[in-house]
């Protein structure tokens, strides 16, 4: 394949390892773990892994000692910055382990697996995709393991290529599964150890034991990058508001590590919004107050962060969107006879008071997507939602008033744009380039120590990365109890942002400046060969949840 | 201000310079010039400037010379990477020739001028910009120095500050302006030169003598890196259709510079839709086959890239565009009192019947804007058209009837991006930081030189910094006859994509292949420290149009 010149220098770059990995290492075990809670039932769900150490892998001066282990991996989920370095990883480390070692891709994701698809991966191929973004080498998936016949039949493939060990390279759910899939295999005996990594741009696969996912820096940095390019021309224009939607729709990490970086005018985070319950009004006041705040000095410019998830953790919102979706699905024929331009009126005749209420005050295109739009299972699809363009609107329409009022005199024009696929498979920062790479070489030796049912964990990392503590952890020990679909499910937590936590205070001690005066940041784009004090940075959220000592 | 970490390391760069501008300078002359066309107009026009010689500079053993010499500067606009380095390198020459000379900038555009806002640009000011994106240090505008009146309200603070000579930084409109200012001015006899700089990221402004317009190669790559990011993304995922409509409504070097560097399956090229009279459903036709081939091959996925102004280039669309500025701008209340589920139909009712039938051809969406989004002319706002969306939603209707044909098996699902804002304040890549700051030290030597009616030209751009020829072109040069808003108007010719040059052959000798095949380059973002051949290379459409030797 043809590269770009970036590419063919990166390929050179040599991922950092932890000290202890460069040489033979000892497993260290910690005390029986226990999960985050329910810990009854996690352990009747899980009887195998369960209560297993946390293990850290010191160095020793014992030689390495296997013979040749074969290794399955598999891409899970959406694409993060790192994954192809993870593979290098684990490649790397079971040739080290042994040179006779195999390593198989299983292809776009967890149903190459199940049928059968896959391809060695040898050190051409890996050598082709050292340091660099994307999970093309062997594609992706979203397919779930669940299934006791999926399991059986990977079981066969698997025992077919005499792979002692599957890494499933994937996010909390994707996690979740691959404990699900080692207790299965170890209560059958069938002698296959199962590891996890965490990936994720979104940042909420985190807790105490893994400090961030992998993918997180390089995306948020990428998204870093083209905002600060739009608040310098935000700041040179004078005369738009920029609305940016960001990925992440679940947590508010990518948004508020972003703000974080660029200093922006205001950055939503919708885990506050759902804490105090505002509703859309309250966010669309909050914005047009530090419009009118900025246009009362002259400027009438200005950044906001969106989260894409928004809509879904405004409660009242929330609430909305599940009347709608019952009323449709119970009312699909009826409402699909009336008049387009009647639809908004016969809607709002159907809903509970205040419903209608929300849903009257939404401008036109959205109330349309609320009611058009819907999956095949009849939900609102709330991603397709372009909540930059509804706040812009709403604001718009606030400012309006308020200038009838004689409370507003400013000008209020606006841009949005939407972050995404433009990071997820960003080339990998050297601080993603190193942890993922560290990540793989730590999952090939919990493979050689006998380990399943482990994700594997590297810390410190706001240190060097000589000083990285690599090991593994008890995928149970961070599961709970969760209702999935109407049903009780052992999950892993999902971290979002916590109100009282560094990052968060970080940003609520000084957004009141921020929104007012123009204080952006422009932090460009990633660096791979300059200083490095611009080149080794972990994340700003990272460096507030674990400040060095 | 804060500043990031690459800020801050950036700020130390030191621009390469053209040899000949390290030391004293000569001024050679050329020969006497003439415009490219209409020369008698051109000539009655501009009789001071009409006709001088191209001048170029060499090192001269003989020292520098001269008096402290005032100078003023506009930022005049749209955003392009380097506008600070402009600056810096002006600040610098000027120094250079003597230390007491001062620079004024003026503030918010040619709107500066006309109303007496400015600041002066001293050393502190001038250290915190330099290599940095966007017009922040002293903003831009778009207010058009056209009126003697303004003329003379310039002459009044020029003269105020004792100001030899004006700067005016921008595209191919505002360097007519200066040229008519110095025109001006010489003829009044006020001993005020004028001088150019060629900046626009749209790549329009470029002829015989100016080989790049400054801020195209740093928008280019911003945007190439990100669309590269979207293809990889695209090539891990294997599930969606990229749509990315790029800035540059006039011509469409970006989208072509960025399909030379990443590799598309498609890009829409509006000099070519317009020479070869593409309809609409030509282009959705062009772009539904190369879907329905890659199909065919299993691979549902790929990227298009599609300039701003394509819709404007479209000879039909122009025919319908105009047909419906006319008819709403004559039957506006008629117009204003159908109802909106009718307006469609109403619309259809009252066009010739051509214009009617690509009306009845569009999506409701593109339909409606092109009724209703007027500006206050009562003209369509054409840019406000998502022409990435448009074309997304025919290609997948036109699919679809082909399904239904038996013709096409495939699945097709679209994502849209647009990319403009992204890139405009980008930090200059280096190219951009050593070009941007030669024809701002270029600048002053044309001032010393007593020139006027000049743009500072820097050529020879493809070979090393050391080895590019600095001088200055008479603007009179470059200047045609063209009809603006009914008159005819001495305009500086606009560049557009010729289908006979390097560039465009170069994509269409390769554009088949690029279609069916996945052919991706992954650029990755604009590097500063790293090896010369990943941070020091010119565009592919430089490289392309003026070969090293």
């Amino acid at each position: 394949m043809a590269k770009s010149a970036l590419q063919t220098a990166r390929a050179a770059y040599r991922p950092k390892l932890p000290k202890a990995l460069k040489g033979a290492v000892k497993a260290v075990e910690g005390e029986a773990t226990q999960s985050v809670a329910n810990q009854e039932e996690i352990k009747k769900l899980f009887p195998n892994p369960y209560g297993m150490p946390v293990v850290t892998f010191e160095p020793t001066a014992e030689t390495a000692c296997c013979g040749p282990v074969n290794v399955g991996v598999i891409l899970s989920g959406g694409q993060a910055p790192g994954g192809h370095n993870v593979i290098s990883g684990i490649f790397d480390g079971i040739k080290n382990l042994n040179p006779a070692s195999r390593l198989y891709g299983f292809i776009l994701g967890p149903g190459g697996l199940v049928d059968h698809h896959y391809m060695e991966l040898t050190a051409d191929i890996i050598d082709e995709y050292r340091n660099t973004g994307g999970f093309d080498i062997i594609g992706s998936g979203r397919t779930k393991l669940e299934k006791e016949e999926q399991f059986e039949k990977g079981y066969e493939i698997l025992k077919e290529l005499g792979i002692k060990a599957l890494v499933i390279i994937g996010g909390d759910d994707s996690n979740t599964n691959a404990c699900v899939l080692a207790e299965y295999f170890a209560a059958k005996k069938y002698g296959i150890q199962v590891i996890g990594c965490p990936k994720t741009i979104d940042g909420d696969l985190k807790n105490e034991m893994i400090e961030t996912s992998f993918g997180f820096d390089t995306a948020c940095k990428t998204y870093s990058e083209v905002i600060g390019n739009i608040e310098r021309d935000c700041n040179s224009a004078r005369k738009y508001w920029h609305f940016i939607k960001l990925m992440g729709r679940s947590a508010s990490h990518i948004a508020l590590e972003c703000a974080l970086q660029v200093q922006p005018n205001i950055c939503i985070v919708s885990e506050e919004v759902e804490a105090k319950e505002m509703s859309l009004d309250d966010v669309v006041e909050t914005i047009a107050k530090a419009v009118a705040a900025r246009a009362a000095r002259g400027d009438n410019f200005g950044t906001v962060l969106v989260p894409e998830g928004l809509i879904e953790f405004i409660p009242a919102m929330k609430c909305l969107i599940a009347e709608l979706n019952d009323f449709l699905a119970a009312n699909a024929e009826e409402f699909a006879a009336v008049a387009p331009d009647k639809q908004r009126g016969y809607i709002i005749g159907q809903l509970t008071p205040a419903n209608a209420a929300i849903y009257e005050s939404l401008p036109e295109g959205v109330a349309r997507q609320l009611t058009l739009d819907r999956d095949p299972h009849g939900n609102v699809q709330v991603s397709l939602i372009e909540t930059e363009k509804l706040l812009s609107e709403m604001v718009g329409k606030k400012l309006a008033a308020w200038k009838a009022e004689g409370k507003y005199a400013g000008k209020f024009s606006a841009q949005h744009h939407f972050f995404g696929y433009e990071g997820r498979c960003a080339a990998p920062s050297n601080f993603d380039a190193d942890y993922c790479y560290s990540l793989g070489y730590t999952a090939s030796r919990l493979i050689a120590n006998g380990n399943t049912g482990y994700m594997s964990s590297v810390r410190n990392t706001t240190a060097p990365a000589d000083e990285w503590i690599a090991g593994g952890v008890p995928i149970t020990m961070m599961m709970n109890m969760e209702r999935r679909h109407g049903e009780m499910k052992p999950v892993i937590q999902k971290a979002l942002v916590k109100l009282d936590g560094a990052p968060f205070k970080a940003y609520a001690a000084v957004r009141d400046r921020w929104a007012l005066e123009t204080a952006y940041v422009y932090p460009g784009p990633i660096q791979y060969f300059g200083p490095t004090e611009v080149c080794d940075q972990p994340t700003k959220t990272l460096q507030l949840e674990h400040p060095r000592g």
